[in-house]
């Protein structure tokens, strides 16, 4: 069977929260049927974005940081300005970023560096419930 | 048939244009003979990119405003400098976003959340042709 | 066979360091069974990024400069206060352009634009020597 699909459901602590997903993926790999390919890391929703990094505790609060530098809180948002909920920089960084991430792996392995985690990161301005889904594409 | 692919031509009306493709990539999948797999959607140039947002007027002033602070058009930049087509900025844009989105389907409907659409963005000084691959693989 | 792994081995020279590996993949692609499929770019390492780019020497300066407005090397990163290898903002501008790529290709070719070549963009303060996973996909 070449494709194979799988959705990871876990709960974010809100802004600038970044949530280790590497092991679900790593497992869902090692369970599944396909040997060698790629995996696609999509997050459904437009305030969360995906990413690999280094994961430590530091860059859990640079990476936010450079958030907060791009796109602010405290300016004005058009978005804001129509709909009143205050998240208007949480969809700007989450389009950034993007909500997409390919991995590679083989014989049933992800093919990412010693430091290299793969991240769900949540930009919305409140706990979130996240639908993260997994395809697996290969052979 | 594993692989199909397709291109959306369409006309943009220059800098900071965001222009919605979902309808046509979900149209895509869904006259398609693949029922399950991932869309690679590409955009062929260095001065547009790809990513998800949710489509209404706010967002679309707010994410180029977020462009024009990370890569201003009114600073120095040597591709002008050797060019003189005064668009150094509309390429830096681009690679920081990104040309290319992957996003997972099944049973030929597009994994996307609610809020969440396909869009195209115009990073260049003037109205482009464009280009975008859509490329499908799965089964 | 419907997946193909190559893996690219080069050094880049430290931060800034834009490396066009285009003719790579091309020719990888060339020399390999697949017809029609993706190409994943997949750069193992967390300071290291891939994106597409018109590569000419004015945007390698301006690529560049652009990550140390968003990412500065002189400010305060606690990833630096931790581990000292002052190359807190390396990852943090790796993360935000991301490690992967996906481009479609068609008889054996690319589907880039005239002026798009693919980067490997280092962000690491000192030469590193770095692996490129390149994974075709398709039929």
């Amino acid at each position: 069977m070449p494709v194979s699909t799988t959705t990871i459901s876990l709960k974010s602590k809100g802004e600038g929260d970044m949530i280790d997903i590497t092991h679900q993926v790593a497992d869902t790999i090692k369970n599944g049927k396909i040997e060698n390919g790629i995996v696609t890391i999509f997050v459904s929703g437009s305030t969360a974005a995906v990413t690999t990094i280094e994961y430590e505790p530091g860059l859990k609060k640079d990476f936010p940081a450079m958030l907060d530098r791009v796109a602010p809180k405290n300016i004005e948002y058009e978005h804001d300005n129509t709909w009143h909920d205050g998240n208007g920089h949480s969809h700007v960084r989450a389009s950034l970023i993007g909500p997409s991430l390919t991995v590679p792996f083989n014989d049933k392995r992800l093919m990412l560096g010693t430091w290299q985690q793969i991240v769900l990161v949540e930009t919305d301005t409140r706990p979130r419930e996240r639908s993260i889904i997994l395809q697996m594409i290969g052979e």
